[in-house]
């Protein structure tokens, strides 16, 4: 199989927005707070201000993770395809968020927590480290956005 | 979408134990002991002898999260289409792994630990507990495995 030349930063950071515009569900892992226990997850999300949105029940482990110290990481696209997100997820419950965010997140992920008798949070994840990468000849140069900013060098 | 009906129990046993002969890469979860920042990196594996074989250098953050505790999730599959792993990792310095499972693991993910000048280590993943789902309609009688054994009811 012959591998594509590396991408140069500016097309990794245009292809990464791309899958946070159009990829529907992300691998979410986040660890209990008590111990090191790893917990992973897909979850659906929807890209909005410049944060990817998710939901789950409070009482689920990653909405407990969440709830209790924010810490996650994110796994977009596919494993030889790969958008690694580092965030802190900031909660909103349910019956907190505004409108058109809600209708717009129901829309994208055809999930609507709101709608629900169980407490649900949204959790806002702002992206601090974002990393993308193929194949191992783009390893190198994989940081892609370093303290919320996306690398422009 | 028409969503297929839910998969037996047996047939869902079937479809994760091809999954982990075929698939070459998982999505593994880990966290730090020392506080509760998870960890998230696709890595190739190889199915042998009832556990999955990972391999990674000593000094990575999945590499140091595995040697310092062990506990270790993996999602293999699509979103869609979730195998989730939960399990301990033994681990094992890549010179002592036995010649024939080296190998093997060399040809299944074109990458050879052995090779290598900088110290790797593999991982024996044995798991403990599975989850198997596809839609929602599969989420509730996702568990296929517990405490080691496939479920058989």
């Amino acid at each position: 199989m012959t591998v594509p030349p590396p991408r140069a930063l500016k097309q990794r950071v245009q292809d990464s927005l791309e899958r946070f515009e159009q990829d529907v569900d992300a691998w979410v892992a986040t660890a209990s707070a008590d111990d090191d226990v790893p917990y992973l997850i897909p979850l659906s999300f929807l890209w909005t201000d410049g944060t990817l949105l998710l939901a789950t029940a409070a009482s689920a482990p990653a909405g407990r993770n969440l709830l209790a110290g924010g810490k996650v990481r994110l796994g977009i696209g596919q494993t030889r395809d790969v958008v690694l997100v580092e965030g802190l997820a900031e909660s909103i419950p349910a019956a907190e968020l505004d409108d058109a965010t809600g209708d717009a997140f129901a829309v994208k992920t055809g999930f609507d927590p709101r709608t629900l008798s169980t407490p649900y949070f949204y959790f806002r994840v702002r992206p601090q480290r974002v990393l993308a990468w193929r194949e191992e000849n783009e390893l190198r140069d994989r940081v892609i956005m370093r303290d919320g900013q996306w690398r422009t060098d």
